[in-house]
C-alpha cells in the first residue's frame, strides 16, 4: 500500500458525501455503512465510541432536524498505508440554536475498491469564539 | 504493532511538548526534530509541505514573538498501525493580533521507543467565529 494520489480529491467527494447524509435526518442512519463494525473509533465532545453499531447509536441520539452548515476548509493528506486524513473546519447551526464554529478530523482506511472511516473525532468550537 | 493503551496520555504530553517548543520563538527551530526528513506532511493554513527541512524553513518564516495560547480540547484516537491521532482546538493571539481560534491536527508515528510527527494540519478559524 502506498500514498494515494488523489487524496484531495477523495478527501473533499468523501466530505460531501458525509455531510449529504449527516444533514438530511432521513438519511442519518444510512452513516453506519460508512464505519467498520468492529474497527472505527469515533469521539463525539470528548465521548469515545468504537464500532458501528454504538456510532449509529449515537448518531440516532441527535435530535435536530434543520441543518445548516458552511464549509470553511477542507485539508487532506496521503498516509503511507493508503489512508486519508481530513481536517475539516466549518459552521453549523442546528434548529433554533445559535450557529457554532466546528472541527471534524476523520481518517478514511482502504478496503477493497473503497474505503472505510476508521477515526472520526468532532467538536463544537462553541468555547472559542475569539 | 497494535492500539496504543496510552494514547491520552502520549497525546496531552506531545501536545505540551510541541507548544512548550512552538511558543518560545528561541526553541521553535527544535520542532525540526519531531518530524521525519522525508516522511513527515504538514498543511499550513492550505500549504501543503513534506519533509523535516522544509517545513523547518515554514517554521522558521513564522516572526511573531509573542503567543498566549489556550487549549480548548486535546481528543486523541488509538490506530491500529501503533500511531496516534490528534485533534487540537484552541485559541492564539500572537504579538498584537486579535486572538483566533484555530485547529491542529498530528498522527504520531512510533519509531523505535518514540514516535515521530508524522502529519500536522494547522488552521486559524477566522472565517468561523459564530
Amino acid at each position: 500500500m502506498a500514498l494515494n494520489p488523489n487524496y484531495e480529491e477523495i478527501g473533499k467527494t468523501f466530505i460531501t458525501q458525509y455531510y449529504a447524509l449527516f444533514d438530511d435526518p432521513a438519511n442519518r442512519p444510512g452513516l453506519v455503512n460508512l464505519y467498520n463494525p468492529e474497527l472505527s473509533f469515533m469521539t463525539f465532545e470528548g465521548q469515545q465510541i468504537q464500532g458501528s453499531a454504538k456510532i449509529l447509536e449515537k448518531l440516532q441520539s441527535l435530535s435536530f432536524q434543520n441543518i445548516k452548515r458552511v464549509l470553511t476548509a477542507v485539508d487532506s493528506q496521503p498516509m503511507f498505508d493508503g489512508s486519508i486524513l481530513i481536517n475539516v473546519l466549518g459552521r453549523l447551526q442546528c434548529d433554533d440554536d445559535p450557529p457554532h464554529a466546528y472541527s471534524q478530523t476523520f481518517v478514511l482506511k482502504p478496503a477493497g475498491t473503497s474505503f472505510f472511516c476508521a477515526h472520526d473525532i468532532f467538536r463544537l468550537n462553541i468555547h472559542n469564539s475569539a
